[in-house]
């Protein structure tokens, strides 16, 4: 890819501020880019169903401490007698869902930096002790459902996975959807698949340590051009960003009002693309409605 | 409903034991009724959507102490510095998700009587300290997607909700699918609205004392003979269940394999179903992938 | 107690401010009355044990939800097995121990009013989400361990407990010490029964209302004169307060630098206080070092 | 230490099996060698007490992730508004602190061989999902307060710490004790240092592999011959025990009924020790109260 230039940090900080959509939907908006999932989107979503094969994006709750997960999540186990040799087991489940284990919604007050969260707002005015008072994840309760779409890199490189001296540009996204046939729409969520799997067969599991290979800052106007409502992806904003900034591609929950679904699964998603012969889904991703929550563990589903 | 006679103690052990499904998708089976999804189950669900209007399910986060919810949810946060005048927000949920006031997935391995657990397996050997080593929830990852049917007692019956005295038996959900056009098939979600929502704003809130109106044991072999996949309700069992038994229409776990979506939120669902005009939707029901797990909390989406 | 006069709001505002401790071991000082505690007084109170009888002041660890339990404390057990036959039972505790329930030692960053918390510290400065970074429970890990002195209200009133319309007053303090023949001392712990477990035997569980029994504001010029460093009771502040401000004995701990130990049990205490035939021994509490922890849930001893 | 056989694994097996104390206190006793602590031996502790320096024995509440610590302990904190100006900090603390990271006494029924719990208890039958019903922690609840006793392995041997190819033998803390001038008596608290902090600051944490330096299984007479109600030491038991058993001096929990408290902090006891010049002093241990429990974290005070 010798014929692209790397953006100045200038131009970086410029797309996450010259390009923003604050005040787009509304000064006290808090639903962001899932806006622009509009009740005839969710239908163009669920016409693409036509073999009815269901795939999971979501990753096994992380109990296990590893080097990704330090703060592993808990499950404990309660029994109840009902008499008569009748009985329940039930659990608990406890999680600090943000980093890099946990397949998770991030929401709209997730992240920041000097010019504000969403929409302009003040973290130390909306971040409080008892939760987000602004872009908490209830703002998405009724569901982010949407036609989904696969950027399958390892695919379109023939290599297993990303590397450290490799992120993904913008530019590249651009050349697999092309490649693939497909073409990014308003309100679409944008997938990208950096094969986080096949790394972790033969490096330090992913995300242990301070660097990661993952997508370059250059992604933010690819983003910001489709105006697509979400983001998942497996591998997550190239670390260190190389630009000494707090947000490089996670910019876009604050700039753009785009959720991220974090450390997606998407090794088994890419297989189906595959087999199925096209890189265009159903997308169903459901957050809990915690209110104040950050965000959200769940289960995102496609739907082909 | 005069011309109706109550189950016998005897009638209802054997609407658990006589009917069970154990054995019918193999010995091993940790699916139960959800295999009655089939992929064409998942298109017909599909197609149902015409309007792209979506509803959650989902009640809100249990965080606050009730009379109904004695072990609260937990919601703490963190805040994380990035430097430069950017930070992060994030939060850790902890929840005990069984009883009476999250929205939850109950898995085939979450409650038993005499007989045993989902296809016969001992209760004994199959709980852990870790979790379930036999029909935990992560049979279900994949998700639950199918047509969902909403029956609306409330509205049948001209009242406001399902009260102690006059509990919701199996001949008057049949009346209700006839009154509303609509015909349970196998694979289907069969949602039974209470008026729990109603009931609250006039009573001591919904499971905060020992009875509770709900669906009567009457109401099993519906579920059986229709074959559905999931039971979605507000009200859960009619308690006490008047057999002295332990499990009376929480018995479809065990004896059918038909999952269980635990408080849901039906009021807005009922509200859509009555503007759109029709009592059928896609349904999506997409449980955490936990390991062990005996269910999961979960926001679940009707979309029309 | 008709010759005693009610302080005017004026005056416990007084008790509060002019005749606060700020300053007095340093502007830096994060250990408070506990100063008061020399060698020396260790010394004095390791010469009072004589008979060799220890006696708890800690009630069970609360996982029973109850009308003053409204967030349960958390026990979960897991199992490892070792090999051979062997193996280990562990568990986990968690708890928000502040409250009416745990018994509990509050350290200096606990509380505050306007004028702000021990020693003029700004709780918006020194409180964040990770913690107090002022006065946090470390600053007492070596131990409080002093001469523990017991006032008996019940016994001295002739009455099981105190009630919402006799509250206890500050010269009924002085009073009880001189009928026990015992006199306050600097660094002494002074420990207020007030009856809690017989008010429990007859009436709704203590600390379940808006309104319970307790120490008056009055009690503050005791605590001052006397400088004590530690107060350990059963009852707390007299709720309401009377006078509409946030703290009223509470205040102690930003005003005079005194630790409080809430919910202690006193019954078993003050039994045998009375079989021993007095009043001072060695008290012992001990606190868990939780860097930032704004108090301790722990285990007081008193050693006859 | 040419001198000396190491035992066979019969002879380490005998010392747990013919010399433990089952049914020495009664069939039913769950106090185990703590019975030996009798008033006259409280009062021979206090009067120990002669400078009045107290030194914690307790390591940091274990909150950052870390080696030996994969599940690190949570604190949350949460503000309460109190109006006027007058406010609250409080916070959550959750720990699982069996394991190497947090100071904790292990209660009767934390661990077992296939002999049985201590007084010959079936773990099967004691230990349940809602905690313990023998030997739970309760049993203590009225505190561990005995003479200390501090056998400082390093100052012996003249080394910063202990090796893992050198543990510590019973016939060296034989040795030590006499070096130091004391014996060992019935009812006392064995504690023995062997340098881990001094082991961090050159190796990784301690216990962050699978094998790390501590006690020697030719400890276990030691202990069972001096009588001894609690064994406190900041390293543990040499592992691996060499002998392929479960458990070798944790072995003194069931097989004698001698309580352990794990990862003690005893650098600054040892210092303390030296500059007093003598190794016996007053100790208290003060568990939590929590029914059914395994253990409680906590902090072991000396005073001297």
């Amino acid at each position: 890819m010798p014929e692209h230039r790397l953006p100045t940090r200038e131009e970086v900080e410029g797309y996450l501020r010259d390009r923003r959509n604050w005040g787009r939907w509304g000064a006290d908006d808090q639903v962001g880019a899932v806006n622009l999932i509009t009740p005839a989107k969710r239908v163009q979503a669920a016409s693409l169903v036509r073999s009815g094969r269901s795939v999971s994006l979501c990753r096994e709750f992380p109990k296990t401490p590893a080097g990704n997960n330090l703060n592993p999540a808990q499950h404990f186990m309660r029994l109840l007698d009902r008499g008569a040799g009748g009985g329940a087991a039930m659990d608990y489940y406890g999680i600090s869902y943000h980093g890099v284990a946990t397949t998770h919604l991030d929401s709209l007050c997730h992240v920041w930096n000097k010019d504000g969260m969403w929409n302009g707002r003040s973290p130390s005015q909306e971040i409080g002790f008892d939760g987000a008072h602004f872009g908490a994840i209830t703002n998405w309760s009724s569901g982010i459902i949407t036609r989904g779409v696969l950027l399958d890199v390892p695919r379109f490189r023939g290599e297993p996975f990303v590397t450290q001296d490799q992120p993904i540009h913008g530019w590249e996204l651009e050349e697999i959807a092309q490649a693939e046939g497909v073409k990014l729409e308003a309100g679409d969520a944008l997938i990208v698949y950096g094969g986080r799997e096949a790394w972790d067969r033969v490096n330090p599991v992913w995300g242990s340590g301070p660097s990661r290979p993952g997508l370059h800052a250059s992604c933010l106007p690819f983003v910001r051009d489709t105006d697509v409502s979400l983001l998942v992806w497996d591998m997550m904003d190239h670390t260190p960003n190389g630009y000494d900034i707090p947000w490089s591609v996670h910019g876009v929950i604050f700039a753009y009002g785009v959720g991220l679904v974090d450390n997606a699964l998407l090794e088994p998603l890419a297989q189906v693309c595959a087999e199925e012969g096209r890189y265009e889904f159903m997308l169903m991703v459901l957050p809990l409605n915690v209110v104040g929550g950050t965000g959200s563990p769940l289960n995102p589903v496609a739907l082909f």
